[in-house]
Parts: structure tokens; sequence; C-alpha cells
């Protein structure tokens, strides 16, 4: 249980450090007949790729994904399905400036301390890259969920102080923010070469929104639909904070007010309003999944900051090289990612929920 | 994996209804030769017990734990720990108010739609009740935790907009709503008069500190310190958000603000500030670990409510009997004890994470 | 992971002394919809009640199961089952015999090891007692498989060097031994008598056998279902082999022979021969599903032995009271308890295979 | 849960198909700061090495196994390793003799009736030719064990009705069989010949020995230290039993044999035989650990064999191609490998057995 493998029935399990060979993720427990290209999950590596813009970093890893096994004819075969990312811009570099020292904001301090070694070359396994591998598995999971007519949907909600006011999810492939208002991405650009002129970086929010979930995913009591999504999106670097429906505003509110009212349309139950979020008791309710994930500014900033070496001497750091100057646009897809491997796995357990189901599934 | 059981060597699996003979938990994986006593976990138990104020429901549990199996002469053995609670105020009522009706904001649709069937007494499974056996495992996780260091500290740092300011953890055994702050419960109970004089509810917020970890508990990419957390935390009914350190303020700020530098005092790494709330990358960094989590409004309200019976008619409901108009200060023993779960189990799994210690231990 | 737990989907937790309180088993992820009633588990219980023979312990154990949870009005709710048995013969006794003394072929010496503590009451967790709770979870996944036409019969086929040679089922409801064949069954207990009269014990070996498993139960490479079995059969005290089909006689076959051909029969595939005993590449074949396990002789005998002291000093013991010479007839539904429980967890795990299923269960 | 993944803390996951571009293993969980080279895992790779002898099969795989990620300056790191063969020999072929058909003695049946689907080339994923993903990862595990003492030597036992009777470890490497018993090497031998010359196949025996187990390896009830041999064992392809220690005979024997009285040498307890094959009541005795596991013989034969098609027709089968007509000598590592693996997960497991010694590991 080091923490590299994800879910029950569909499950995740990643591997790579960001300047190693290659890194790649294992899915077992997809299942089979399920038509699956290599360009179905590439559309998905590229919406992650650096390089694309401005605010980007300017590596070009290329991102191209190989299916390994598990696939036959362009199905999925329900065994194992390897993906396989090779880091191509892996040329020797010089790490002299990182490798004795504890960069502030990172995992560096820890993955020494608890490992007594550590592969400092571009952050090793806490790396940014690592999400590579689960954007692909969340590929795969995404084709699965569209099979039972589960649509996830994110974006970035804020950029600092910059806020999403007027939510066109077309506007996303409209601003290389992936903001659904065009015009605060034009805010959210102009705040973004601030901060880069100024050395410095942003945080922001993305929201999450997933429809087509029938009612009741999710296991109660630690497996809760809320809980289960709140770890899997906590565990991508650089979350501080998750919100389902209102959220923390739901603290300051009423139960007259908070509450859901239940009515029938067309034979169908729905609420009136969505405060809950989507998840009511730990299960999808029907209702819009709705949550969103803070996320912190990007730790390698270009300014100096005082720091200590590995054998505890204090010294200096200024993080060379060019950085994002903030994650969120690029980690939307990989909330999506891990958003579409936690329903993938719900989904396939609720299947044993009910004996009148199970026989009908037998006979 | 229907949920009830959680973690990995410190595994804790839940069991009970609200109106069934008894509850309990069963906790497997817990180190021998620690000393435990039914008082020492029966102590945790009336942290929560109903009916201590006047905004707590006024039925009489009595929540007398019982220590089944897993220890013996006042010791764990390292066997299954069994506890017990059972169910003293279990008369026979009339349940014909909910039993064909689902209660908003509750998760009677949820289990009646997964399922099929649903224990309507009292709220069944999806009753605040199950949290019991989670403070009983919060107990036992507790002592391990106290021999190796780590303390817990939970409190209420805000109901409704009324908010803890100047906190100072010897109030709250001063005020019946676990606030470190006397001023600020005052106005808060003044709230809460208010909330139940209008047959409402209200949210709240709760704060957790935790001493003592050592640097590079949790385990990369999916099993995150805080991913854990999170997951832990939002399981519990009625949290609605979670945020680590500076949390969703971290996503307002910038790189050179929220990184925290390092410097090493008396041999030890520290750090200037603690924006991180105590991780990084994953890892504890070795300052507090320091969440928020918020709540909403108890659903069960006496004000009419609109919604539908499992029939799918329209009807209307008044939920009667008295229920808290707040959960936050009985919840703040359940935090701390998924919390203490979650950090048994981390410290436990952090023990097989290099070589030279692992040869040490066997030699 | 200390043991305790066993399953994936349908997920049984023991817990309990052979001379505490009470001891259990938790049920999580049991189907909701299932008719259960203490009856259907107590009739299971009694099979393995002892004192019902002179081949049993004289002990008076009850075994009166209670239903504490996960039933409601006759049936399963899908949260978690708690079954509860007390230990009613749990008057206070002289242990000194065995307190301090490791018996030769018990657990006693591994637990005091392992855990620096040792509950000797009984033999504490290690005693044949904690199949008990087995026995419990398996009427619950046989009420479950059941409903899916999968029948489990499990048999004494042979003690000592007697062997049951013409199977009739019918017979072992007829003899203390639960032999399919009563001739043998006689001639074996004139063997258990001679032992009884020599102070000693003997062994033997069960046969378990599965009717109506559909094609396809088993996951492919290590949870493969002759795999799964093995481990649940071999988690029995006492246990010292398993083997499926022809087992270790397979090792004499040639491949000729030992291949099953398939044909077909009203539309269903079919072999002429079962040389596999129901398991081909680690999912069943339609077959009947066939495996022996070799029990140990009971390793508690009147005899004197040697042994040692927890403080390493030679000893002799004598174990008193009344031990069966024989584990094999009440081990019987302990097998098709374990058999039950894997195969109950496999088929709901089988229900994630493949997509066209899926889609067809959600639409 | 569909079965590719392995273990709690040492956490092993294979993927790829027989004829795939290529497969793997990663190890999630494998403790920092083990020195590890490629050559170290080559090593095994090429003691299951097909071609090396005229009883295995003739495909040239060359098994080059690749470290991709977990390893840094010649040490794990504590992150994933893993691992990657490629396959060389994949030139297109012609399937239609098993296209359409299913093998007796074969997994082809069970997978597209599971699945629906199948990768008929080679076997896909239930081919021998997995077993190399075990190896590599065993490799790995050996590596871990070395450094607490704990070492593994299987071997072939028996082949057909010919038995290794003088024991002697060293002949394992002077003859192709992997028997200590040269001169029941070279009958073996003859039996072998005349099965090709018949075009059969055999089965045969794998015994195993493990010595330097500390005492008190294994967990209680479910996970015993036999249990998760017995799975990790029988998961390997063409098992069908396995026995500890004395095994199937111990069922023929009296309690006052099977009984292994215990001593004190130089403060160490000690037994005077080993009937137990060095696990009692699930956990390790300190005697050397001692199994057997019986091997069908290979399915794949050239005699001409009844089966039907995947529509349902009768037909005939000759397997073409070079088959091993025995499977035991290649699987001897593979077994060595599945031994490891478990062994080194259990020994990780029993660190949180006690509090003494987990405050120690804290201190």
């Amino acid at each position: 249980m080091s923490g590299s493998t994800y879910g029950n029935i569909f499950k995740v399990t990643t591997w790579g450090e960001s300047h190693g060979r290659a890194l790649g993720v294992v899915i077992d427990g997809c299942p089979a007949g399920i038509a699956l290209k290599e360009k179905d999950i590439q559309k998905e590596m590229d919406r992650r790729k650096p390089g694309s813009t401005k605010y980007g970093t300017q590596r070009r890893e290329g991102d191209n994904v190989e299916i390994l096994s598990g696939v036959f004819e362009g199905r999925t075969t329900g065994t194992p399905i390897s993906l396989i990312l090779y880091n191509q811009d892996q040329r020797s570099r010089d790490y002299s400036n990182i490798q004795n020292i504890f960069r502030p904001g990172h995992a560096d301090m820890g993955f020494e301390m608890k490992y007594g070694i550590r592969d400092y070359r571009g952050g090793g396994r806490s790396s940014g890259r690592e999400t590579a591998a689960r954007v692909a598995a969340g590929a795969v999971a995404k084709k699965l969920l569209k099979e039972l007519g589960v649509k996830i949907n994110a974006y970035t909600l804020s950029i600092g102080d910059v806020r999403a006011e007027n939510i066109n999810l077309e506007c996303c492939k409209e601003n290389p923010l992936y903001m659904p208002d065009n015009e605060a991405a034009k805010r959210a650009s102009e705040l973004l070469d601030k901060a880069m002129a100024e050395r410095d970086s942003v945080g922001g929010v993305i929201e999450c929104r997933t429809k087509g979930l029938p009612i009741g995913i999710g296991e109660p009591v630690f497996d809760k639909l809320d809980a289960c999504i709140a770890k899997a999106v906590t565990s991508i670097g650089a979350v501080k904070g998750i919100e389902f429906g209102d959220g923390f505003k739901a603290a300051l509110s009423k139960g007259s007010v908070n509450n859901d009212d239940f009515y029938i349309r067309s034979g169908r139950i729905k609420k009136h309003t969505n405060h809950s979020g989507g998840v009511l008791g730990g299960f999808s309710d029907g209702a819009e999944l709705v949550f969103r994930a803070a996320f912190k500014p990007t730790p390698s900033i270009a300014k100096v900051q005082k720091t200590i070496t590995n054998t505890g001497e204090s010294t200096e750091i200024v993080i060379t090289g060019r950085h994002d100057p903030i994650v969120v646009p690029r980690a939307v897809v990989v909330v999506e990612a891990m958003t579409a491997i936690t329903l993938a796995d719900l989904m396939l357990m609720n299947m044993a929920a009910r004996i009148d189901k199970i026989k009908e599934f037998y006979s």
C-alpha cells in the first residue's frame, strides 16, 4: 500500500519519474469489449501537454501514449491495459542546483527524509509529470463512462482573484486557460503576465460537473461518493481543498435553505435546487455532481528563496528553467481523470448492491 | 468493498443501525501490547454523547461501550478488537411519518433507490449514530498514537457566521459548543437559540490540529497524507468541504507568499510559516497538521418541507422529535477519530519505507 | 491487513477468542434483499456444534447466533450484517498447565513470539472455535449462492486410512462422521475409538463439490478460482494440503489423459471427463468444482509430550480435558463456509467483466 | 480486483499478452535503498528462458528485462519499479488453427465465455509467458529477502513417476531438469523423450524450501503464512495441488507422531522434527518452510484431440509448433518468485505487530 495503486475493481497503478526512461500506467479491471484506440487517449494527453501556451512549461514532452497490452483488434479484452509514455526530453542536465537542496513548497524534503534517497531529476516521482499517467488512465475510464451515459466537464473557475462569472463551457476551448468565460480569461491572462514579470506564481480553483450519474452511486459509510472523490482529487499535487455543492458556504447556511426539496418529473426524482452538489448521504442523488478544488500557486518560482540543503545548511535557491506560473489550466484534465477513474470504479461496485438485479444478471 | 471497512493495516469495520439492537466496530491490525480499558474508550464516547446540552438531541443513548475481544489482562493482543454499544433507547415507535417518505437533505432516497429496501427507523445506517462506532475506534487509534507522541485536537471554529477568533484550547471544555473562544461561544449560543426558535438549523466549521507527526508520513501519489485525511473526514455525514493549511485562500495567494521556507533549529528541520498546513507533496512536513471541515446545517428541521413519498407522490413533511440544530459540537470528536484512525494506519504503513530501518528492525 | 478480513466485495471480518465474552463476524457487501433469519444461520452452526457425538469435545457452547444488524423485516438491507455468538461456557478455569507452556503442534509459540502477549485461555484466537464465525458468514454466503443456483456439498472422504468408497451424500446425515459411506464410517469409528484409547488423534481428508457455477467465475492471473479457494481453505487451522480435480495424481498423468475434451449438449459446453476438477486456467469451466483438503491429526492429545515453557525451559505436557480425536467431521461445514464466501465474492466480482452486460445492467 | 495485482505492502501488478508488444510488471511498495541492477533480474529471467534445452519451447524470447522506473543510481527509491520485457519473437503468424477453437486443458474457453473476446495469439494473457513478469518481480523480492537473511530454493522433485531420492541442491545446476538428483534426472529425461515421441506430455512436482524466516511471519486467521503461499502458488497455471510439510500424508498420521516437539538450543527455539513444514497455526515456526506443488501435464500436445469451436461445432485439433512436454523445470523459478513475493509482503506486514517494536522504530 505504498500508494501508487488506486481503485477496487477499476484499478489503476501508475509508475515513473519525471526524467526517467518513461512513465506509464496499468489499468486492471477494465471491462472487456470497449472500443479503445491510442488516439482516444492521446486526445486527452494533448489537453495537459505543456508548451502549448506561454503559461505552460516550454518542455516538449511529446507525451505520445502507446498501448502495450489489454487491447485486441480495437477492443479491450478485460486484461490489464498497460500504457506507456517515453520521456523524450531526457537529455543530461545540470541538476546541481537542486540535487542537495530542498525546494520550498516541494516534496523534495519529504522524499529524502522518508526514503533516504531521492531521484532529484526534475522532481522525480513528485513532478507534475506524474499526472500524465493519471490522464491516460482517465481517458480509458471516460470511454467506459461514456458507454453508461456519464459525462464529466471540468474547467478553470478562477485564477487568483479573477473568477469566471458567466459559465459557458464552449469558451473553454477558445482561451488557453480553459476558462468558461472569455472575458475573465483575458483578465486572468493579464494577472499571469504580471506574476511572471514578478517571477512569481498564482493559484486558482477548478470546478468539475458530472452529468448522467444514476441515483445511488457511492458506498455507505467510508466509501461515500464524495469521500472517494475527495481522496482522488486531493491526491493531485497542489490541491489544498475540495468542496461539494455549496461547500464551505453551506456552513453559513440554514437547514431550511440548504435542504434540496424533492419532486417528481416524468416519473423521475428531481430536486428544485442543488445545494448538495449531487451527493446526499454519500450517494449520487440524480442531480449534477458539482465540486471545486483549490490549487495553491506553483511552488517553483524564479525569485530568491531561503531554504536548506539535505545536510542541514542554510542556503538560497532560485529555480531556473521555465515553469508554469499557474498549474490550474493543465490540471483541468487531471481533475476530470481522477473523477472518471473514481466514478468508473464506483459504478462497477454498485452492481453488487441488490439480489434482484444480480439474479437478473446471472439468469 | 461496500464501504464499511477502512484502512489497510490498522483496519476498522463498523456496523449497526440507529435503532437496531446494537452497533459496533471491529479493529483489526491494532498492534499488541497497548494498555486499553473500556474507560479509555468511554471517555471519548462521552464527548459525543447527545443530551448533554440543550443543543444535543434529548435521546439518552447511554453509549456504554464494551470490549468483546482483542484485549487480555488490560493489553491489546494483536487480534481483532470488537467493541459494542447496545442501543438502550430502542423502544417501539411510530415511524409512519418517515417510513414511506424521503426526508430532504437525507440519505433516505439514496438508500431506497440503491438497495430497494431501507431500515427507516431513525435513519438506519445513515444516522449520525453510526459515528459512535468511529469514535470508539478512534479512541483506540489515539492510544496507539499517544505511544508515538502524536496528539490530535479538533474544535468548533465557527457556527454560522460566528467564528472563534482567539483560539484557546482550554476554553473548549468550558462551553458546550467545544469552541476555543468563550466569547464567540456565547454569541454562537444566541445564534442557535434563534435557529431553534425558528425551527431551523445552522452549519459550521471544525478545525483540527495534530502535533508530533514525524516527517514523511503519507504514501506518494494516491495515498498522500492529505488525500487520506480528505477521504476520512469527508466520509463523515454532513461534511461538504475540507481544506488544508491556507486551503481555498491559497488559491488567492502567490508562490512567493505561499511557499514555507525551511530552516534548521537544534538539528531539526523547521519552517518559518505553515501555509501548507503541515503537508507537503503528500507527506507530513514536520509542522502542525492543520485542516478545516465544513459541515452543512442539520437536515432534520421542524419546518414544513416539500418532498415525495417512495411511490413518487408529492407530500409535505415536518420532522418531529428533538434534533440537534447543529451537528458541529458533537462532530468534533468524530473528526478527531477519523484523523486518528488514518494517522495510525499511515504510521504503520510508513515502517516499510526503507531497507536500512527494516534490517535494523529484524536484526 | 492483519488477517481477520477476507474478500473484496462480499467482505467478511471475524473476531473473538475462544474463552472471551463472545465471538462474531461482520459481513459487509452482502447484497440487499436476501431473506435471512437467525435460524438459517443456526442450522449451519449446529452442524459444527461440539458435543453432539463422542468424537466431538464435550464443551456445550450453545453457539446461538444473533443477528445484530443489516437485516430488516426479514431481508438483508445491503448494510453490514453483524453476527454474534456469546461464549456460554466461559467459567473460570485453571489454565496453569498451558499458561506458560507452548503446546506442540499449536499456535501458542507463534502468537507469543509475534505479539509478545497471548490469550492462553482455550487457545484464544487460534482455537478451532474461531471457525464458528466463519460458519456463520458461510451460512449467509450460501443464501446468496442459493439465489444464483449454486450448491456446495462437502463431506469426510477419509479418516486415517479409512476412505469412503461408494459416495452417497445421503449417508452423511446418517453417521456422526459426515461420511458419505456408512460402511466406511463404521470402520472409521473403530479407528477413532482405538486412537482415543491410545490417547492419540488421527487426520483425514475432506472433499468438496460445488454444482451450478456458471462458466467464467474467477479472475485471471492472481485471483484465479482455484487460487482463491486454496487460500480460503488452507486458512482453516489443521489444513496441510489442498488439491483440485486429479490433484497430485495429475502430476503422474499424461496430457492426452489429463485434458478434458469439450463437447456440446443442448447448446451448453460440456466435458467428457473432469480431471480438471471444474477449474481451467483459473476460471470455472462449467463442470462440478471438486477439491480435497488434507487435515492433520488434532494436536491436542492426552499423551505426554516434550516441550518448552515461554521462558525457554524444557518441560512435559499432558493436555487434559476432552478434545476431538479428529477435527474432520466438524470441519466439513467450515470447508463449505470458506468455499461459499469465496464463491459469493467471485460471483459479484465477475459482474464487472464485460461492457455489454454492464450497459444492460444500467439501462 | 480483476486479479492482476497481488500483495498488500509489497504489491505486484503484472500485464501483457504472450504475443503483444511487451509484457511487464510494476512493483509498488518495495522499500528504498536496495541495490538493484538489471542483471540481478536478468539472472532469474534466464532460469525460465525457453529454448535452453530440448525440453523447452524453441521460441527465442530473449526476455531482456529493462528497468523503467523506481531505481536511481543503482538503488531502489521507494517508488514503483516498472520492469518491461519486449516480445521479440512477435512475427505475424497463422493462428487459424486456434483462433476459433477451444484447446482442451486451456483457458481459451473460459476467457471467451467470460469476456466475449479473446486475444488468441499464443494464448494471450493465459500463456505461460505471463509468468516471466512474476519471475522479474520475484527477483526484486529476493533482493529484499536476502537483506533479511531469507533464502528460497525450489527444485524438481518428480517428473511423472520418477522422483528425486537423494536431494543434493548442487545437482540442480548440473542437469536441465533442475532435479537435485542426477541419476533421477537421467531417468526423467528418458521418460520425457518417450513422451515427446508419443506426442504426449507429463506432469511433475516441485518442492520449495525456505531458510532463515524469523518466527511469527504470517497473519492470523485468513492471511496465514500457508494460506498466502497456497494462493500464490496455486495461481501459477498448471498447478493442481499444494501441500505443506507432511501434507496429505499428515492425514494418515497420528497426533503423537505429527506434533513436532519443541526444545531450546543456544537460546533459540527448535523442533526435533518438521512434520509441520515450518508453519504452525499460520505463523512461521522457525524451521525450514517446506511445501510441494503438483503440476499437471502440459495441455498443449501434438496428438489429435476432440474439442469444439467457439460457435459450438465439434472439431478436432492438433497443436502444432514445439511445446514443452513438461512445464516443471521452467516453473521452478516461478514457484520461487511467488514464494519470494509473498514472504516479502508478509515480512513487511509483520512489522506492525507490536507496540514495543513500533515505538523503538519511531524513537
